[in-house]
């Protein structure tokens, strides 16, 4: 029975939507220890610094990827089981950090990102891509749990706050896509009809007189999200 | 630019409502460095063992605090500032655990537990009392932060299962009990009239054929909480 000297990391799962599914930012792993390929992708996140709280860890990993700093972050979940990470992914932790490791409590953050923001370029040697969330495959680590908590975290967030998923569409938007990202979310079909319905009672989500430009199809009508509309609702 | 190494510790917000007020279960804090007297209170915690998860940290401090196991527990934040614990904090700490303590990280559970439930005698040398959020004066660490923050964790989770807080009422207990505890919880006065008509429209309380016993003022009705009721009204 003895205590666990621990280090604390932070990992930032940060979604887009791109109209048709949602997506996440991953970054290619690099390092070879032992000649061994770590081909993987894993979730941006780094340990902490010593002078750095937990908050400001979350958004210097994310500034340092992205090159924002507007971004709404929200920590939702710590992961501290004591098997989350293998032998082989510690060595990469050792050898990359350069730290001996016993155990890594990580505290996780979900962001949400307009697809469409210019990221900055990468740290060199990263590479940086928004990978589809049915395209994951095994991740470093136990990132594909983090991932899937964090889908989790946006529906609860998002029941308290509806204008919580309106971050990740574009300021323009059709009812298809509107449709379509409830539909990613909540990881069930809803019906063409009730949906229109239920947002044409919502004031907050504006008809606008343009349509989609330069599609095949028929173009859509397009909507505006409006903050000041959706707080008067909500008083 | 030095990377931390760290303590992780588990604390737990143990709520109980007595009718009238929250109450928190708090420890009185043992120990004297220096022939100094720590007789503030303290929320129970411990750092987790090599061993162990946080989830199941978290499980073996409210068994050994209460006797129980089947104690519900929700993680609802990590706390991780760097000036979180005084130095006066850190020496207590040195001297009860017997290690060398940089930064202490914190994950926060909350429990709701009913106050009537009998607690276990406590470990040896150990005060446990269960203190009215009114009442609680500073308290050890940054304890006053996490209770603050545990009541907005209890908000947040009663907005999407309202069933939550009925874990904090006997198993029968009035409308006034009810409304009281809303007013705790929400911190605002609520309108009687339109609280019993909300209530009333809410088929899983239910109306007993019962009355309370032994009070000085006029027996008021009991109602019971039906689960059954409850997951039928929410598919």
């Amino acid at each position: 029975m003895s205590l666990a000297v621990n280090h604390i990391s932070v990992d930032c799962v940060v979604l887009g939507f791109d109209g048709e599914q949602l997506r996440v930012l991953l970054l290619k792993r690099v390092g070879e220890p032992g000649g061994q390929e770590f081909g993987d992708m894993k979730l941006p996140g780094d340990l902490i610094y010593t002078d750095e709280n937990l908050d400001d860890a979350a958004k210097r990993v994310l500034r340092e990827l992205t090159g924002m700093s507007n971004i709404n972050l929200l920590q939702y979940k710590a992961y501290g089981s004591k098997d989350r990470i293998t032998t082989k992914d510690m060595k990469w932790l050792e050898q990359t950090t350069r730290v001996r490791v016993e155990r890594i409590v990580t505290i996780a953050y979900l962001s949400l990102l307009r697809i469409s923001r210019q990221l900055a370029a990468p740290p060199v040697g990263n590479e940086v891509r928004w990978v589809g969330l049915d395209e994951l495959g095994t991740l470093a680590f136990d990132h594909n749990i983090l991932i899937h908590d964090a889908i989790e975290a946006v529906r609860r967030h998002a029941d308290i706050d509806p204008s919580y998923l309106f971050n990740l569409l574009p300021h323009k938007f059709t009812l298809l896509q509107l449709r379509t990202l409830y539909e990613r979310i909540y990881g069930k079909a809803q019906d063409v009809r009730n949906f229109h319905k239920k947002i044409s009672q919502l004031d907050y989500v504006v008809a606008l007189d343009e349509h989609e430009q330069g599609v095949a199809h028929r173009a859509a009508r397009l909507y505006r999200f409006d903050r000041k509309l959706f707080r008067r609702a909500r008083r």
